[in-house]
Parts: structure tokens; C-alpha cells; sequence
């Protein structure tokens, strides 16, 4: 009997944050406390027009599955919200509800990549990303981007790193782990970089929504042939429901769709129709006020690490992160976030969890918590540095 | 720009009962009344003990991201599920909490299948099962299966049909879309014969508690090397949840669970809740009375489509499917289904979505509808054949 699991698992990293949160656990449970700003969702709950509406759709039954591209009624939200918030026409057609932007990502790396073809991103980036190409025999190709270009990838590298077998170019913006933003112009230029030579761009915007004031545009503003990848779990507060979305380009829909058949057969129920409270009023003035909560959290916590030593050189505009150079320091990311943890109490992840480009000299710092919390992790800090 | 998908596109096919279920509904705006017996999932809603404790979950907040493995308490709950039902131990660390029996299929095939390498299963089957297989560039090979082994394979075909490059047996038992069950003799050597040979088995059990008095045993009870699918959809009535599980061997299950963290995060958190209260004696109540219903419904329909001239050779005793032969009406399971979709209004599924073998000459008849509802879908076919 083979006891190896297949090749493609050499490849593929767990999240080493994980076995911090689970030593963060034990010594909560002997009694430590822990300030945590590691964690990579929001700390507030689901806010309550959604929490109604989810109980609602239980009380009326709702619990049969949706058609696999979802309810048209949410995808018709999620088109009015296009409009709205980017002035943008995107037919329902082209939108596809999935579970999670996981499953998004992977209907778009499942469509477009074939084995051994090469998908550029950023180094450092949300980890999960290359190992969707892996899953389907491409190859993840990360590019080192650092402060002077806002941790993101610009046309310039693309075009540089750009070879016969590369297939597609994935963006975050704003990223996880860096919260930095690709301008608009930039991404215009990316976009056109990368479709002049028949390839295409699969953008995650996540964390669209929680912005701290830098402009902001959806690609699709710019390109009617990209893959968008978008979330119910960040600014809308539903991490747990497990809802996303992909926009398709026109081309591609149909395959993306059949994929979603086979893979999924469907997103949540029940969280689809919470996902409809989403668009409302007074959801959207619940999520205006913690996207006001987060930039405080920020401008709070973003001085007080420069003043501890660490390095920020961009201002990160937007998701919940700071992405700190920690080379003062350390040069192992993994174990000065595990001593963080046993003297000062403070979990933080560790840049080994983000690529490998400078990772061991970074950290990032999630303000998933309330200020006087974030304010009592940077004295701790402070003590134990 | 290429607007071609990436190859595998090509492999995987969408569900045809689609384009008839559009069709439906087409007829159904229009006016027309359809008889449903195409519909994979029971039209029971959710039962109220899961719903009430969906609720409660809502209300006390739980909607943050849970282990990517699964919420602990569930874990626990299905470990000590399979000691009662089966009297089999099973620890909580095998067992892997996964977006619908999909996700557990989705860890399983990648988790064991190297490009090129040869998963065989039975032809017909659920059809996912090949294209999960193909996502990750390995090769499903459908053994034509016939009344004489149940629709199933057996240890002799297995050995027939075993290759150097074959990796893997992916069973159903009960089977979609035949409802037969492997006897335990039979499944216990097909076990043997594949372990002998190095492979592995992935064992799809997401009909168990839907049989009709056919001894049944979960593959746990003769391997520890297998790899079990199960799901909260069928039996305990949650498909829209989106919720199953794997259990992996104990030599895989890091991989898996390393995998379920990049590709799914978790599972749904409400639904995990929720399904805590599926194992209360009130729910478990409600589906044995459930499963009686169904068992009701199969001895209705059976003997009526045999009459009506439809051949099941084979007692089905489980899901809720009957697999019938048509071939005396027709060598076109599509267009036959289309033509009693359009003169007799009553929907059925053509077999070309189950697989290649006899495929044109086989539909299913699916008993999600009351016993009055399938008679006169009955009535309705006499009519019009």
C-alpha cells in the first residue's frame, strides 16, 4: 500500500499561524491571556440585519439547494451593487455566488490553467493562492515585490517575468498581508500588459470595502476579460457563512459554471439569503461605521510599531493588516512570533506564512481587536522587545 | 487573448437534467403542471431540531470561522455516530468536517491521485466523481456495470480491470443512480483486492441510513486505509447546508486536513452548529420516519414502472433512485426525457448523465415527491407511452 500522499502535497504549506493559535490556546486555557492580532477576520459578529434574515430564511425553510450559480436574486444584488458602488454594468449572467472566495479562486484557476503553465502573483501574498494553481498542475510563479512598489505587482515586473508558458496574473488589492492598494492607473497598466499577451488577470478583491481613503476601482472597470474574485466574509462581516462570488469573463462563464456544478453543486442556502440583508441600508451604515472602526484601529496601531522598531514603509490602505519588517529584530520570523507569544502574550503571524521573499524578517500584525486590547499588546510589546 | 478554457474543460461534462429542469420551469411559468422525479435531494424540509438550533447559533453569534477540520463537538459527535451505528471506533482526528460530501471528495481525490494516474469506478455513477478525479489531471476509468453485479463493482472486476497506473477504486454503496448496495462480503473484498495492490479506496457513503433492509456496513469496518465520504444532505435532510465529512486513514489525514485549510478555510460554521442537533434522538426520530416514507415510496413506484414496461432488473435498497432500462421505448435518454417532460409533464433524468455504458437506453426515476404526486406521474406516463 502507498503511504505517500500525491506529489502536489509536497507543495502545499499549512498555515504555520496555525500552530502558534494552537500554543496561543494552551496557554489560554493554563490560564495566560493572550492578546491575539494574528487572526485574519473581523472581530465584530455578523451584523444584525443579516443575522435576521438567515433566521428568517430557516423559519421559511430555505435549506434546498440553489441553483449552482446561485439565487438570481443575489446575483442581481450583487450586479445593482456594481452599478452603485463602481458605476460599473455587469450582467448577472456573468456573476457566479460561490462558497467563499475560496471557491471562486478555484473556479478561476481550474478554468484558465492548464499543467505547467504559470500564474505570476506577489511575494508576499494570501498563501492559498499558488496552492490552487498547484492543485491543478500549474505553477505559481511568486514575484519579490517590496516597499517601492507598495508590495504589489506594477505592469514593469509583470512584462519582466512574463515568459511563453505564463497563463495569468493574480492581484490582491488591497492584500493580504501588506493592506497596500494598487493604484488605479496601475492596475489599468497591468491589465493591458497582461491581456496584450493573451493572458489574464484573476483579481482578488477581498477586501474591497475597507479602504481608508485611497481610490479604489474594481478591475472590471478596466477589462471586461478579467476574473474577479470577491467576499461576503470581510467588509459584509460573514466569514463563517462561507460566501463569496466570481465575476467571469463572457468567454468563460459557462465553463465556470459547469465547474461550480461539479465541484460545489451550490453556496449555502441559508447564507445566500442573509446575503440579501447585505445590500440594505442599514447593513451598508453597520459596515460604514466598523470600516471608520478599522482606520482608527490603524492610525492607533500603525505609530506605535514604528516606535517599537519596526519597519512600515507604506501606508497600507486598506483590509486589517500591517505588514512590519521585523529585521531589527530577527531573522526567523516563525520563532520571534513564537517568543512573542510565550514572554509578552502577543500573537502575531509570522511572514513565513506569506512566501518566501523576505519572509523571515516580517511579521503581520492583524487589528482585528478593539484598541485598548491593541494598545495593551504594543506595551507588551514594548516590555518583551 | 486565448478563449479557449484550460483542456480539461472539455472533460467535464455539465449535468444535462439541467437544461430539462430550465425546461421545466419554462413549462411550469407557462402554466403547465410537472410531476418532479428528476430531483436528487428529498423534499423534506430540514428537519426542526436543526433548524431551531440554526437559529440558536444565529442568535448567539456563531459565525466566525471554525478549525478548518471542523468544529470539535461535531467531530465528536460523528466518531461517536459510527461507534453506534456501526460499532466501529473512529477518533475524532480521522474525521474531517467538509463543505458537502463535494469537499470531502474534492480532499480525497487530491490528496491520493498523481497526474496520469488511473482512479476506476462504476459506470454508471455520479458523475462529479470522474471530474473531481480529472481536476487534478488523473484518469477515471468507468467499468460498465450491469444488473449482474448489482450496478456495482466487485472485487473480480477490480482485479480485471487493475493497472500498474491505477491508484485508486472509487465506490458508492448505496449508488446514485442505481440505489443498489454493495453486500458487506463483496465490499470487504474489494478492499482486500485493492489494498493487496497498493491502492486505495474512496468510499462514497452518502446515502447510508437510506436502505430499505439491505444489510450495509460502513468501509471503516473492514480497513483502516480507506478514505469514506459522508454528507449531512441526504439522510439527515441538509443538502442546501452545504455539509459532510471525510474520514481519512490516519497516514493521510494531515495532508487532508493541511488541504481542507488552503481550499475551503472550513466549513460552514451555522451549518456545523446546526447539524450538532441531527444526532438528538427528536431528529433521528423524524428521519427514521423519513426513511420509512421513502422505503414506501420505492414500493409503489417499483412494480408501477415495471409495468408501465420500464426493466429494474435489480432490487433497489437504498437512496431514493430507481435506474430503469427504457431501452423499449427508446435508444435517446435525452430526447425521451425531453419528450415525457413536454407530453406527459412528468421531469426524469436521462442516463447520459450517469456515464457512457447503456447510457441512452436508461433513465432515473427519483421518489422525492408523496406517494399521490408519483402516481399520478405514473398515470401520466401511461398516457403518453
Amino acid at each position: 500500500m502507498s503511504n505517500a500522499p500525491a506529489r502536489r502535497m509536497a507543495d502545499i504549506a499549512p498555515f504555520h499561524v496555525m500552530a502558534l493559535l494552537a500554543r496561543a490556546r494552551e496557554l489560554e486555557a493554563a490560564g495566560r491571556s493572550i492578546i491575539h492580532m494574528e487572526i485574519g477576520e473581523p472581530d465584530f459578529p455578523t451584523a444584525e440585519p443579516i443575522i435576521t434574515a438567515g433566521q428568517q430564511a430557516l423559519a421559511e425553510g430555505r435549506t434546498r439547494y440553489t441553483p449552482a450559480a446561485g439565487l438570481p436574486e443575489l446575483r442581481q444584488a450583487i450586479s445593482h451593487h456594481y452599478q452603485a458602488q463602481y458605476g460599473v454594468e455587469i450582467p448577472l449572467q456573468r456573476i457566479l455566488v460561490t462558497p467563499g472566495a475560496s471557491g471562486a479562486l478555484q473556479l478561476a484557476t481550474a478554468v484558465l490553467v492548464n499543467p505547467g503553465d504559470r500564474v505570476l502573483l506577489a511575494d508576499p501574498g494570501y498563501p492559498c493562492n499558488r496552492h490552487f494553481v498547484r492543485l491543478v498542475e500549474g505553477e505559481a510563479v511568486g514575484i519579490p515585490v517590496g516597499p517601492e512598489t507598495g508590495y504589489q505587482l506594477t505592469a514593469g515586473l509583470v512584462e519582466q517575468y512574463w515568459e511563453a508558458r505564463t497563463a495569468a496574473v493574480l492581484l490582491a488589492s488591497p492584500s493580504n498581508p501588506t493592506g497596500t492598494v494598487i493604484p488605479p492607473k496601475e492596475l489599468a497598466a497591468i491589465l493591458a500588459t497582461v491581456e496584450a499577451r493573451g493572458g489574464r488577470v484573476i483579481m482578488d478583491e477581498i477586501y474591497h470595502g475597507l479602504v481608508y481613503g485611497a481610490p479604489l476601482q474594481t478591475a472590471l472597470a478596466h477589462s471586461d476579460h478579467a476574473f474577479v474574485v470577491n467576499s461576503f466574509s470581510k467588509f459584509y462581516g460573514m466569514t463563517g457563512w462561507r460566501l463569496g462570488w466570481l465575476v467571469a469573463p463572457e468567454d468563460h462563464v459557462g465553463a465556470a459554471e459547469k465547474l461550480a456544478q461539479n465541484l460545489f453543486l451550490a453556496a449555502s442556502t441559508p447564507a445566500q439569503h442573509a446575503a440579501l440583508a447585505a445590500f440594505t441600508p442599514e447593513a451598508q451604515a453597520i459596515f460604514e461605521a466598523r470600516r471608520q472602526e478599522f482606520q482608527a484601529r490603524r492610525d492607533f496601531l500603525l505609530p506605535a510599531l514604528r516606535e517599537l522598531g519596526f519597519v512600515i514603509p507604506v501606508m497600507p490602505d486598506g483590509a486589517f493588516y500591517l505588514y512590519a519588517d521585523c529585521g531589527r529584530f530577527t531573522d526567523d520570523s516563525y520563532n520571534f512570533a513564537l517568543r512573542l507569544l510565550d514572554t509578552a502574550g502577543v500573537a502575531i503571524t509570522p511572514g513565513i506564512d506569506f512566501g518566501h521573499h523576505g519572509a523571515n524578517q516580517h511579521v503581520r500584525f492583524a487589528y482585528t481587536n478593539a484598541i485598548p486590547q491593541l494598545a495593551e499588546g504594543v506595551e507588551r510589546l514594548r516590555r518583551a522587545l
